[in-house]
């Protein structure tokens, strides 16, 4: 397959047509993370519903941001999401927060882009709050894990086997 | 300073306030790359008018990303942007491509984000375009480069001095 | 049921999973008012398409504010609703306007969310329209009168029996 | 006055011209309340970083219809918000959540309707979080307390003083 | 057929029930034109990759708008486009492009104002690009040429015939 | 001059640096029609707030379309309106309905898009509410009339002289 199906035989953009494929169940894990000053982390990781829940900020962001994935990626199709969900993770030796997104729906095309969405939103969010501390954090790794359904059926990534 | 400024003193979430601060000129310089398989670099290459334009449509999508930061990230202050600038340089050796974003606004807090969140959305419309192809595409280094303007005054990240 | 579904077992906020729920028919029924000076609901009654009809502007209003329910509300799925509609009735003796919306879709969860978003963006138009006149209105009793459809079937609020 | 200034001489609605009004300081105070079963507001309040914090949720979402309502509300004037707070506090009395909203900036015209939006945009996602348990919430006495700078100066809601 | 459907007996504006209609495939044809001078054509041909592709933008703006349908047309259904292909075409006798978009869903209601709203976005796109040369370009014609699908079946705009 | 300003010298599309440019009081009028079949038109000019006020409708959503220009147009700088004013007249000879949009801000760049963009959003509203009956109606002459402020200073559409 040497073409690349979002353009034409003109080159021309286009949202592809999923007109006949069939609604069925897909899912797609993503996965990224920010790498941060010790201090940083460790600020964060203290937080919480007293002290400030950055990690609660950014899962809600990242879940609002899987939602606005048609609105911000050109081709891609509106889509009714059925399920979200945004996991964090501490990296202690990396100094990092790892970030995973789950994202579900019934429909003729898959949620790779939202699952993706989700992950940039929520890592940019941490970046923001923290940014005053630690302007020079790092988002890293931003990829899909995982894909279920649709034509080309299950996907894992082969680093992760 | 140990205290992160998006939090009051019981913890709670809150849109700082820059009244006080003076509307002045600042700009943001941000960065990150996608890395992918050689032959998705060079389709991409090939690309352009006649055969599809992945850069055009994911420079565009930056742009726009841009304008939607305020939308996106829950903390951030709506601005009005004066320049959106987004610039990609293939990198063979790494087989990747590099985005870079410079965003300007005159106004009482910095467009840090806005350049963050254009280089994001600038990467995923790549993944996005490409996926069908290269599913382990990878988004890297999203990180600020440099920044002009307000109390903080000129800050470049140590790398890269 | 002492859980509140849109938490995980560790606090984590999510998108409820709906995947498995099949799509129905559902309807939701809202109600609310806006409180006001007797002057104000006289010049609201006298209006129309030559004095400034402030209930059409409002009945705009909520109608795209149900549409925007899943964009305001966090953990809201992004729903195809199939009907909105909006009615309003003075209530002379509270110097009062109410407001009901009612909203339909056929999917995996409700739209009770979707009709009371239609109530109070129709009835904080109300208030915009005429805060120059009476800055002291209030909205009140903002609340579901009945939902049809669903795991849950029908529901009526009971102090509307 | 008795018109209403949202609309001409003939009837027809328009977004009120403040191009001759100069920028200054505003701020506005709302506020309102969802009443409860008094098991779910013993669930909210038990909430937090490990049990799912509710008014955590609310908060940011409130903070982000802040920055919706242009979009909402069809004839407010877009602006460039300085700050936005909310705050909760349970009424154990009462059985229900109070929430209060102060939003600034620097513009032509008042952010009134900003801080209403953002209580409104709150207390739904409050609602839409226990309405699993507790069906029959109902939101109530949305309204303005207090409002600053401007041609008409300062405003203090009667019954507040 | 006297009635405008979008109004009820009372003449209040409503999102028309569309609840007991089929999902079915639909598609819509629409068309427009903008006409400028000459040499502000010319200019377009000549563009692309290295001399700026007015047209690759403008397609990208429209595609996005038809997905902005149901935020800007208050009684549209919203609905999960399949496909949107937007061409472009010169006449060099009128000095004008013309716009032809392509719209397809499944669903219970059409696809005409998405098709209308690609058009008249990529229409504007392109003024917007070229305007400071040529402030009096005009679009024109925007019509439907033709849909398919739903109860009234296929239609074709009788003067294409 | 025969540089577009919208594209760098490689030709890489850009959000316009006005960051130099002062900030200064700018209008721009547009205009456009629907034509319609003269049954249509009869329909649309009986309504008000028993029948169906179609052009009250257009006139609330082409205010909000103004608002959502930067949205919309991808280079386009968001912008603070300081007022929008829709007109509509019927041309009985022409079987057509006129819209007029007034735009004005204070800020660094025009609003020239945004006035089009709510003559474009109102005239699609027409079309919306009365396509059942007509589908054959068609938009024509969406042009500026005439804008003041900024470097070029007062423009007129010469055959509007």
């Amino acid at each position: 397959m040497d073409e690349l199906t979002h353009f034409d035989e003109q080159g021309a953009a286009r949202m592809v047509d999923v007109g006949d494929k069939p609604a069925t169940r897909r899912s797609a894990l993503a996965a990224g993370r920010i790498r941060m000053h010790p201090a940083t982390l460790a600020r964060i990781r203290q937080g919480g519903a007293d002290k400030g829940d950055v990690l609660g900020v950014a899962r809600i962001a990242g879940i609002m941001g899987a939602k606005r994935t048609a609105d911000l990626i050109p081709l891609c199709h509106p889509l009714a999401l059925s399920r979200v969900e945004i996991a964090f993770a501490p990296d202690l030796e990396a100094s990092a927060i790892d970030c995973q997104a789950r994202v579900e729906t019934t429909a003729p095309t898959g949620v790779e882009m939202e699952a993706l969405c989700a992950v940039q939103v929520a890592l940019l969010t941490i970046y923001d709050m923290c940014k005053a501390r630690d302007r020079a954090m790092s988002i890293e790794q931003v990829r899909l894990l995982e894909k279920h359904g649709g034509r080309s059926g299950h996907w894992r990534r082969p680093d992760q086997a």
